[in-house]
């Protein structure tokens, strides 16, 4: 079984651009051609045509930053090989008007001789092009030839930004060269990557690598996200200081090399902020752009901020692949309006109420341990302790005199709130959806008690899908509810029916029993039924003796 | 070393709020609170709130999809964990208007309750709030409680839209009911999740799986990427046809579930296009849209087409993380225009410049051992090989009288296409560099012999950076193009002169020699120089013989 998703490793670049042409406005090198390449439908021969390539295996660089207001055309040999020299020429040609052409190339022998190459043939064809390369690399700082990185990508988004504007060659040229002089990237991985096809062990953690997979300038042993960003920052740091000043305010792009989840990135974007300070004025990313396959890295790229710079970055492109560049400020920040204690006690008592309450926590307190075990047999088992744990709370409030027992609403809205608080489990959060949705239709004048109730249950079907039949505590509710006209013993009966009838419920879709066998499930009662039933039980016999 | 971008784990959700809110246009929850969640600066109390969240670990899902157009705010639970009622509510209070607020929920219970009873609490506070739950997952298909997956993004963005044009709470809301409701979704991956700390072996291949990790439906075992879609297709598609009949047009989300290469995803794209053929009118993605951690999977949803539906989807949105929806077309194609063959032969003919041609030629076969001997001392020893496969193309194209010996610019061109074509390795590149650019500056009356060569060994110095002094074939080329006003015998000095000093060069930044240590390269004479030496030498004598 393949590791990764694949289909024939020769045939990776042509599938890839065959998506990408059959939803965006490009076009593709037809199947038969032997260069692999896509252009823009709709380009205007008067602009500057930004084209980019290079091997493929950096995606979405360079295909997939094709479109309006980014690159013209993307040029795209196999994995991690110069496209031929004829291959950049055949596209330049497609894509060259009177606005003529600029290559952008990253600094590989390969790619820099094929693009050299074949701009000097298209100049012999009359054809104005010029060729800007990127060489931001700065993991060895001696190396006459920086390695072309991630970098790459701003210089296509100012070239692409200005040749939208309608700037000449000249210009666009003279701006992504500027760029291309000004960045400096630098990467980190924890694993190396595998090409398509490949299977093997995977390097571990490196600092200072190029985009080929190659080694990296040296292993590392990063000790989380915010070490990373440092080994990154430090040399890196180093080198823009040396450069620009160590007060220039600052770009920076946080490129995922191909194996990041979104989260981690998150993480890492955070760090850079914190360890840039005020000095980040504008990140692009963080986002996948100049990848490596599926390397498990990053590389940050730094370049002094000006305001024409982020006004070339931030302008809206077509490619859905471009990561929007974000100005950086403080977090703004504010703290959620926690909800206010109900007004405990503020209504009038009602003894018998009171009276009624008590005798049903209680009657749930002695039925603790039955409770648990008809858990265990359907269930984790807890069902009678996390109903003990209420029924204290509730206890415990009228013991202190916080209950409005003689205001329905008021009641259940203070009931609510304890249960919710102290209750645990979703059992307590249905409980209280059914007390909050029934005091706001008590508090309608209309609303009797069995209307409120209703609207309660109304409410726990539409939040839990707790309906009769369910194997819930709704099936001891609602009959106890419709029940209600009649008088307390009639409801305690009716939930008592409903509690036992459970029993023979062996399929259900909702709670704790949608999962289990229909040999488990019968002959068990629901514990939330059983608990309902026996709350109004005890209930109906204190009004009774009252 | 940990195996990923992680710091501590307990912190990771509020790191990713942070770094978000410090880029765009939102309210992060202060540190102190014990809420995470992220809301819009910029909100119109007069328009619908669409909130969504749960818990973390799906990222950009929800807090990287608040903004413009999408979400008003997201309520972050702990990775995988429901958020409290209170932390739903607080952010519920501080977004509602009198436009109110749409809750869009995954189907999972303690989401379901909590947003449900967040909901009913803050109607008792007076505030309109609906609630959608989202049910696409079609792993089971008897399961009444379907899960909520990928789908859930794209109601976000039907009620953003909606909500942005200015539609009412209750439009809002059946709107995206409706496409709750029509969206089927189901996942497939390679390996399971691990979470921010976690450290362990990952499951192998299963289709149907939650987001939250847990086992898929069934362990499979996909051949590649195509095999992998087609298992997904083939249930969804079952599920999809039975719902809405098997011609309805279709709209397609394809999701990385967090853990994909970016080529993985654009192979998939393809095979998911193919696979749906002509149904297939919209496509969002691919992208990270919900995720599981770094789960190495996707998901595909569908749900039917119609223009309204795309309209929503397709509208511009501030959040970076959203993809954009890409109408679905056959592929455009095109041709590059081949370069045509030089007019081979077509200028006159001049006998001295062919006999020293051939001398010169003759002169580089000879030497083919001694080059190669030289460049294994420096480099992978292949310059002779490589310069005598050159040599022979040329004398095959004096042999069968290609070539336009009387006339500069011709024989440059037909030497650069007989070069480029025949040589092999960057050295024919190079060389074709230099005699194409020198051809196009003899095509100007001005230029004489030195003028054309020094405009080609300035192509090669800005294509290849090959320069005086770098050991490479320029430091013999450009004293013998100096000293040419001399006659070819000074020329031909001058070239043994610059070939021979080249043993003395000891640092280089360029070409094969740029990596070796000093004491390696100290007195070997660089094999490239060592070539144009004894071609001009040879050339030379022939001209004083003739």
């Amino acid at each position: 079984m393949p590791a990764r998703f694949f289909d024939a490793p020769d045939q990776t670049v042509a599938q890839m651009l065959e998506g990408l042409a059959r939803t965006r406005p490009l076009r593709v090198t037809a199947a038969d051609s032997d260069v692999r390449a896509v252009v823009r439908r709709d380009l205007d021969p008067g602009k500057v045509a930004v084209v980019s390539g290079g091997g493929s295996g950096h995606e979405p660089a360079h295909a997939g930053l094709v479109g309006e207001g980014l690159l013209a055309a993307a040029v795209c040999g196999e994995f991690f090989a110069s496209p031929t020299v004829e291959a950049v020429l055949g596209v330049v040609r497609e894509v060259t008007g009177p606005g003529g052409c600029l290559l952008v190339v990253k600094n590989y022998t390969g790619d820099r001789l094929n693009f050299g190459l074949a701009a000097e043939r298209a100049r012999g064809e009359g054809l104005a092009v010029e060729v800007v390369v990127v060489a931001d690399d700065v993991a060895l700082p001696d190396n006459p030839q920086p390695r072309g990185l991630a970098g790459t990508v701003l210089v296509h988004k100012v070239a692409g930004h200005l040749a939208r504007e309608g700037a000449d060659l000249a210009t666009v040229a003279a701006r992504a060269r500027e760029v291309a002089t000004a960045v400096a990237t630098l990467s980190l991985s924890l694993t190396s990557a595998l090409l398509p096809g490949q299977d093997g062990e995977r390097r571990t953690a490196e600092l200072g690598l190029g985009i080929h997979n190659e080694p990296g300038a040296r292993e590392i042993e990063p000790s989380g996200a915010a070490d990373a960003v440092d080994l990154v920052l430090g040399p890196l740091l180093e080198v823009v200081d040396a450069r620009h000043g160590s007060d220039v305010p600052l770009v920076a792009l946080l490129n995922d090399t191909g194996g990041c989840s979104t989260q981690e990135l998150a993480v890492l974007a955070t760090d850079l902020l914190r360890s840039l300070g005020d000095r980040c004025r504008l990140l692009v990313g963080p986002a996948a752009l100049m990848t490596s396959v599926d390397m498990r890295g990053f590389s940050v790229s730094l370049l002094p901020y000006d305001d024409d710079l982020a006004a070339a970055l931030t302008s809206a492109v077509e490619p859905a692949d471009w990561s929007a560049a974000h100005p950086v400020a403080g977090a703004e920040t504010f703290s959620p309006r926690r909800s206010t204690e109900p007004d405990w006690g503020a209504g009038p008592r009602d003894e018998a109420v009171a009276a009624g309450l008590r005798a049903a926590m209680i009657a749930l307190l002695e039925a603790r341990d039955r409770l648990d075990d008809l858990d265990a047999r359907v269930g984790d088992g807890d069902a009678g302790s996390t109903i003990a744990g209420g029924a204290n709370a509730v206890l415990g409030a009228l013991d202190d005199d916080r209950l409005s027992t003689g205001d329905r609403a008021g009641l259940a809205r203070e009931l609510a709130a304890v249960l919710e608080q102290r209750m645990g489990g979703s059992s307590g959060v249905v409980v209280s959806i059914l007390l909050t949705a029934a005091a706001a239709a008590w508090d309608d004048a209309g609303a009797d008690v069995a209307d409120g109730l209703r609207e309660g249950l109304s409410a726990v079907a539409r939040h839990g899908d707790a309906e009769v039949g369910g194997r819930t505590m709704v099936d001891a509710l609602a009959p106890a509810v419709d029940a209600l006209g009649e008088g307390p013993d009639a409801a305690a009966q009716a939930a008592r029916r409903g509690a036992d009838g459970t029993a023979e419920v062996t399929t259900t879709g909702v709670g704790r029993s949608a999962y289990l066998r229909e040999d488990v499930l019968r002959g068990v009662v629901d514990p939330g039924a059983e608990a309902v039933a026996l709350a109004l039980g005890a209930w109906a016999d204190t009004l009774r003796a009252g």
